[in-house]
């Protein structure tokens, strides 16, 4: 299969599961759920979620075994923007070409809207290890639940950072945290929950790793030079809030050899290890690193 | 030994470890981190995580099996008081006599605490778990989750409702929600973990209902007719805010009244059962009735 039909494929698969899981919410204030629904539907490119998918196909075939951790990890993604929109904090009126959560629903609203969706995601992860208790599961949890964390301090240095000059390496420690722990540990559940060896662990998660970087740099980029319409949210955004990226500390040119550097580095980590197994994984890589939006 | 020893024995049990857990989280960025601890260890009763050791030993005596998960009620409360707190939500100043935490720390830190100490109960939760497995330890923090998410709706309710002359169902089901569900779970928490049969389950469930209950009246008296500097709270806020509370529905003779008989009732549900090994929980609901904070 192609990797455009593939990639199509996960994506259908992702959103009718998030579909799914959404509506069973069982919530007598239809507000509160609309809330969350509008925001977890809303789009994205699912790239957490078919990390996870396309790791654990290296191994195992049966991949509704990762639904209710995907479901999960999307939640979270997707309560981080909507805090990360507040009025308080980034301060953002559109997301994927829609108004943020606060804008559509209220600030009161998007705040519980978040927080829900945090917990929720508990809820469904540990209803799938109640149902079947498998030791990994508990560790995939877990491991969750530390990487949210540092996902939240990673936001927090973002917004202690605005207007300062920062070192080199505390913009690296804030995406390692705002933006790649959650894909790292995306790769990670889905190598987790299929039984992956301790080596083939490491080797995913420095892949993980290279493509979480690659991503917010590509993140920074699209921010300065991206197109409007195509990203469904304004550019120049970040030069305007006096934010540290990668264009800003290193310039557009030194940005875009940074990036094509890591990407060619997380297909040869793969490459080496995996062969043929990991085309998607590579192809996804790429995808990162060309995509418009 | 007398109750009001008992109470201030589990209270400096309970700070105690409070003051363990939360010096376990590592952050390099020290303001967030202060921001979790200010409010995690800024006071208060401690009433859910002595109704969970209380409820506990009534069948067991190691009580420190209950740790990582009154840790997780707690910080979950103090995590639920910070974003009601917001100026978004009830925009509050004072907490247990101290600023709230968007006052002495900034709304984005608050926020982001908030999400911190909601986050981390999962953390610590699911550490006891992989550290050793038990099937009740999953059905408690399953549970418990889906308890914070009733919470989340109940303080949902309680905006939504602002102002308007809600039906007695409404307020009932909002309090239910918003202050009822971990109270009930923190005693069901307690004698789950504690192997508790089913049939004593129920019985210890209809008792925290009653004193959830209860708990609300008294807070809405409270805020009625209170001391502000017993508090550490402004009194009056709910009727300014325009909100219904028993007391601005029944007015304050008949919700003593209220209160008076469901706190019997709790009483009389514990002593058919348990007889003397209750004297605590029997104690505990009486302190909730007379309390003056």
């Amino acid at each position: 299969m192609e990797f455009k039909e593939k990639l199509k494929e996960y994506q259908i698969y992702i959103n009718n599961k998030l579909e799914e899981y959404i509506d069973t919410i069982d919530c007598p204030e239809k507000k509160l759920n609309e809330a969350m629904r509008y925001s977890l539907l809303a789009g994205g490119k699912r790239i957490r979620p078919i990390l996870m998918l396309a790791t654990y196909e290296l191994f195992k075939n049966n991949i509704e075994v990762c639904t209710p951790y995907f479901v999960a990890m999307e939640m979270v993604h997707n309560f981080s923007l909507i805090h990360d929109d507040l009025p308080a904090i980034d301060n953002d009126d559109l997301r994927h070409g829609v108004p943020t959560n606060h804008k559509a629903y209220g600030e009161s609203t998007a705040i519980l809207a978040g927080d829900g969706l945090l917990n929720y995601a508990y809820i469904v992860m540990s209803n799938d290890i109640l149902k079947e208790y498998k030791e990994e599961k508990v560790k995939v949890l877990n491991e969750f639940s530390k990487e949210v964390y540092q996902m939240i301090i990673g936001e927090f240095v973002d917004i202690e950072c605005e207007g300062k000059d920062i070192s080199t390496k505390l913009l690296e420690y804030m995406h390692k945290n705002k933006t790649g722990a959650l894909i790292k540990e995306s790769v990670r559940m889905g190598a987790i929950l299929a039984g992956a060896k301790d080596e083939e662990l490491d080797i995913l998660t420095k892949y993980a790793e290279n493509i979480g970087l690659a991503f917010q740099i590509k993140d920074d980029i699209l921010s300065e030079i991206g197109d409007e319409k195509v990203m469904g949210k304004p550019v120049h955004n970040d030069k305007e809030a006096n934010k540290s990226t990668f264009v800003t500390k290193y310039g557009l040119d030194e940005s875009i050899n940074m990036l094509n550097k890591v990407i060619d580095e997380s297909i040869n980590i793969l490459n080496d290890t995996f062969g043929n197994r990991c085309e998607f994984l590579i192809e996804l890589a790429k995808y990162i690193r060309d995509r418009e939006k």
